[in-house]
């Protein structure tokens, strides 16, 4: 149960959230759920193929410009189109919109990475056909979109006709009544090569600005003879024709190879010719078993089991899924917001990897966490380069949006100014070292991440009165914009400036002569570490004492409360009815500001506070973010608050699945997808990890019978699974592990089960 | 002494500022002071013509696009060009830049009211003539820009060929290095029509946008008779050759009538023959001579003379002068921030009107005052439109820069968040009301325009602990954006409040019946009126007890201070150096604001913490915006810091004349010209205008002798004289002022002088 996505609707909104939803992809690829042979003219398609981190770059147009405002942007390009293929039944072109669809189900297969669509078809002269499409993106052969179609003639067929295109002449998605698409930015590559080689054609493009190529490569075959087969090179495309007299199946088979210049290098049909070569010899059927088989591995690791809520089963699933299809598996790319799965944002990486897909994969698949990690120290450089551009002196300040590091951000009241993000990002390094204990990865790239990140929070904050402060930055909530002491950023300083301290101490603990180089390479004084930690010991974490929490910021609390229950439904989001002024002005939260600073950082305030701010704030909170239900889910389970827990949990489940935001037809909500992930590990399972080691504070939906997972902790696998009345720790790799269930400290051995009360 | 700037110099960067320099106008129609015959093809000039309020409309660009952010704004247009005429003796084109100047002098008689450009030139092939150029554009006939050419033979010539065009085929400046001016925006407007009358030529031009049209029809006639003559109409121009074959003088003269939609109807040609028609009698001589009779009322009333100091005096002409040329005579322009000298600001009017140039208007030109409110008036419509579309639910947001009404400001932060300018609105209709007693005026416009702005604060500010708060606006410093509780905004709203009640209550007191239409026709109730004065009476103003100094906002005092003396001198202005973040993080400010608000509502503070906030915000202000220095200059005398008082002075008295902001090509800083005005009558005379009436606290800066001005007040004028041991008032017109001379109450009746001690 609950291993596959089901479609069976034909109406035109749902086609193209369908292209979000069954989209496939392995972090490197990614092609949209698009049918093969297209809708009709006058219906829309976002039509997409993207290469992760593979983009243009465009200008940035301003009202007014200022200094530092970033002049270009970059763009995740739609690149090469290898879909399509189209069908000819004794003369008439299959379409799902002529002729009559007698059965349709299109499946997405989560345990064995492909996607199928069948079709009964009664074409308008009446000839009938099955047909049947499966297309995979290989997890395996990173660079393969494998297609296959299968046709079952129904009633006496005698010609079929089978037309494979490789189109290069491609754009990005415009949308004329979206002003924000300019259309001059929708093309941003063309066609420089199209070739034929012994049993393959390729496509080649370049990008306009950034000089970037992408080759596709297809090889096609069928199970049968063909009476007539051309081949047409355009200028622009590769055109195959089969053509087909036979009243058998056909099994019509298309290898799509694609490589690009940040994997492959500058000759990239040569390394699609190389990788034809090499997978010449496995069919359809192996490449689905290796598919299947990376896939077990996969879900041997990062399944979630609920019993007693298939829908959810099956909405965790999807997320972990299009996880896995969208995160970037090299250093040189890391999670868009959209994935792999449509163009919104651009492409850009965000935040969003780090506070909410990145622990996903660091409890389950480590070693893509690494690769995350790795592609953010590769922008240090740039991220260095960006904080002297804006005025500092010295540090490091990441880009709020970007793809290869510089800002992308057009707009810095939401943008540029979320600083935060350098100590998201400097967080995530010290979850890894405190899940994995790798030492050396500290030593390479954590320390002096956490260095430089520190040095930025020492030039833009000051001590005043004995406390340190950060003016002028947004928080998370950005319906906040340009406060000071917002307490999310501060704390999230703090707890950056520590860890830089920390983690040069433990370099030392492990090895001094290192420690030694480390410091001369990072030009690091015993003075500056000082001043890491005494700014870190006298961080400045504004507190309202007659509410008795945290204030977002500064003045947060005295400003006038937005009447949530009095906004008309329709106003929501409010970013889209109101000047942002406007809803500065108020005391009215976009999605989980200092919540999410409690989760975090939660032994930086007491539960009592924590509570109490849990009730401040979930009440002018909309939710208007996406990024917002799964912090509530996790900080509702851990006051108690089962019923809003699991109402939060909801949303996140299915947001995509059931279209809840009604935009995932431009590309999956991502990072909402590794919250509900969170919301069940953090939140009902209670997992934190802290230096103290892994601890759990489990507590069951009423409504489930049971929760299983599993974790990855320091190299052993330990399954975690709820009943109602107990829980099970097993430790499924590894030899002995000690963790803290609620207060008591346990030891569980290899295929050891160890069974606590609820 | 002291009525005409004079120059001497043609390199290429004092061409162009003196362009600003020498430009002309008369509140309706401007033109730079380019050479009639232009300069050589490699050297920039910025060749323009411009009516006030005459403008086209162009998109913004966003990087993103939030809602209420302007998606149109109003351009200034250049207009069709009519200066050209080009001379060429003995088949020599006379230029500037070719043969031999031998002598050349520019002079800008700010008493008569033209410009004259005398040159003793020797053709590259030895031919010398005196060429006189004279221009001026009518303060009588708004219409008229009249230009005249004497040309004397020195050596013997036996032909002269001056060829006149008025040209349509026009562009506004573009600067290939300067990306703000995109070229797309450069054209706006084309010919729809060139014609010829009986003894007139026209070209008509519309623009692209708003469909606004002008036309520039011409006459012109010389004192020989030619030996040929000779019009060619072109597509986009009208083109006028006189060849004379003479060795005596020939006088020259052009008459170029200016019509427009806004002032003229739909039709603009008819108007323009009409005009033409109704001058035809009137000479170049009887044209000057009514020039100068407008001129000499005008000096009588504004003239301020300083003896002591012929620079300075030079100065304080040149910028009463060039306000009197820029200022909107009409109610449906205003003064924009480089008048009509350049194009810089888009011809946008800000809030430079109100606090920097109508106080000179309403001191010594009251008429002229009480147009820029009727154009005020006139927009609070859009306004009251305004508020609605950023979220507000009633009352009136100014919008931060316009023309005809709708907000142009392409950057919230430094636009749309300076809601200060609907204080600074409303607070020149109170002193309108204070200087004229014209409460009739009142009734009409300013009781309106008081409570609708009094609406906007109670719908964003709110009452909290007794406090009536305003969050998350701009003040005047733009180094500090998005605050809450700007001291500044907070202290001109609590006056708007409080005058929108007694505004009210005056009405009542003269009219009962007249008050009860007006609370009906603005639906307004007691309890409005209650909210007014509470809000007004409550209304927050941050102070620090520490310092004992208003707070430029909330948190204004907490945030590190910029080291200014460690800045390098090429960094300022800062705006051009440093990232708009960057800024807002310090204490750092680009202009007066706290102080501005201390000027503005001095009896809002008691004295010592005035010269405390003095103190304190000298320290942290770069006056990097021209309207810094002469608050400055003011408060600095009302403190008794009489150096300083100078020294500020001089920096705005010859900010233009010296080019010390290096920028004067661009177009004059017309507020900055105002502030001279006040740091003189406001500052070294000290005048204040209250509800308790005039008042001075005069003192002469050292090195003069003798400072003299005079004010129109209530009907009256009275003189002032300042000299080293005492001042003099005098009434000039009217029966009898009383006043206040320092801490003594005086009475002056007609053509008396009273003489007070200094």
């Amino acid at each position: 149960m609950g291993w596959s996505i089901l479609d069976q609707k034909l109406d035109q909104d749902q086609l193209l959230v369908n292209e979000s939803l069954f989209s496939q992809g392995n972090g490197f690829l990614g092609v949209r759920g698009n049918f093969e042979e297209g809708y009709q003219d006058n219906m829309t398609s976002i039509r997409g193929t993207y290469i992760n981190a593979f983009h243009d770059e465009t200008s940035i147009e301003y009202g007014e410009k200022l200094h530092g405002f970033p002049e270009t942007q970059q763009k995740l390009v739609n690149v090469i189109d290898s879909q399509s293929i189209t069908i000819d039944i004794d003369g008439e072109r299959f379409s799902m919109f002529e002729g009559e669809v007698l059965a349709f189900t299109r499946t997405l297969h989560m345990d064995k990475g492909y996607s199928e669509r069948k079709v009964h078809w009664k074409s308008p002269k009446g000839k009938e056909v099955e047909i049947r499409f499966r297309r995979l993106i290989s997890f395996v052969d990173k660079e393969l979109f494998l297609q296959s179609v299968h046709i079952q003639p129904i009633s006496s067929i005698n010609d079929v006709v089978i037309t494979s295109n490789v189109n290069g002449d491609i754009s990005n998605f415009v949308d004329p009544s979206d002003p924000r698409v300019a259309s001059g930015h929708a093309k941003r590559l063309h066609v420089i090569d199209v070739d034929q080689q012994e049993n393959t054609h390729s496509v080649t493009n370049k990008t306009y600005e950034t000089k970037l190529e992408v080759c596709c490569m297809t090889r096609s075959e069928a199970n049968q003879d063909t009476t007539t087969y051309e081949v047409n090179l355009l200028d622009f495309a590769v055109e195959e024709k089969y053509h087909f007299q036979s009243n058998s199946v056909i099994e019509f088979t298309k290898y799509n190879v694609y490589t690009d210049t940040y994997r492959h290098g500058d000759n990239v049909k040569k390394s699609a010719e190389k990788i034809h070569a090499k997978m010449q010899s496995q069919s359809f059927d192996d490449l689905l078993q290796s598919q299947k088989k990376y896939l077990d591995a996969f879900w041997e690791k990062s399944d979630i089991k609920i019993q007693g809520a298939d829908d959810l089963q099956q909405g965790i699933r999807f997320n972990l899924y299009q996880l896995l299809q969208s995160v970037g598996k090299d250093s040189v790319s890391n999670i868009s917001a959209k994935g792999l799965s449509g163009e919104g944002y651009e492409g850009h990486y965000f935040w969003d990897t780090e506070i909410y897909m990145f622990p996903v994969f660091l409890l389950t698949q480590p070693e893509i966490a690494k690769q995350l990690l790795l592609h953010r120290f590769s922008i240090l450089g740039a991220a260095k380069e960006r904080a002297i551009e804006v005025g500092h002196h010295k540090g490091a300040l990441f880009p709020w949006r970007t793809i290869t590091g510089t800002e992308c951000s057009g707009f810095f009241p939401a943008g540029t100014a979320q600083y935060h993000i350098s100590a998201d990002i400097a967080y995530s390094f010290v979850q890894y070292y405190l899940v994995t204990g790798d030492w050396e990865f500290l030593k390479e790239y954590g320390a002096e991440l956490l260095v430089e990140t520190s040095r930025l929070w020492i030039d833009m904050g000051h001590e005043k009165d004995g406390k340190f402060r950060i003016d002028d930055v947004t928080g998370p909530d950005e319906y906040t914009c340009i406060v000071n002491n917002n307490f999310y950023t501060n704390v999230m300083a703090k707890n950056n400036l520590a860890w830089a301290v920390q983690s040069l101490s433990i370099v030392k603990d492990h090895d001094t002569g290192a420690y030694d180089e480390l410091l001369s390479k990072l030009s690091v004084s015993k003075e500056e570490i000082a001043e890491w930690e005494r700014a870190s010991e006298r961080m400045y974490l504004p507190y309202d004492e007659k509410l008795g929490i945290h204030a977002q910021d500064d003045t947060f609390l005295n400003k006038d409360v937005w009447n949530i229950e009095a906004t008309p439904k329709e106003k929501f989001p409010l970013l889209l009815h109101y000047h942002p002024l406007t809803l500065y002005r108020y005391q009215v939260c976009k999605q989980a500001d200092t919540i999410l600073g409690h989760f975090l950082l939660e032994d930086e305030a007491d539960e009592d506070t924590i509570r109490r701010s849990y009730d401040y704030y979930e009440k002018v909170t909309t939710h208007d973010s996406s990024l917002s239900y799964c912090v509530f889910s996790i900080m509702a389970a851990k006051l108690g608050y089962d019923e809003k827990a699991y109402h939060y949990f909801n949303e996140t489940a299915r947001l995509d699945l059931d279209n809840t935001h009604k935009n995932t037809k431009d590309g999956l909500h991502m990072a909402n997808m590794g919250g509900t992930w969170l919301a069940l590990v953090y939140g009902f399972a209670g997992l934190r990890m802290k230096q103290q080691g892994l601890s759990f504070q489990p507590k069951l939906p009423e409504v489930w019978n049971s929760l299983q997972f599993q974790v990855q902790y320091q190299g052993q696998q330990l399954s975690v699974s709820l009943t109602k009345d107990k829980v099970t720790y097993t430790l499924v790799e590894g030899t002995s592990l000690t963790l803290k269930h609620k207060e008591e400290t346990i030891t569980v051995s290899l295929n050891d089960a160890v069974e606590m009360s609820m």
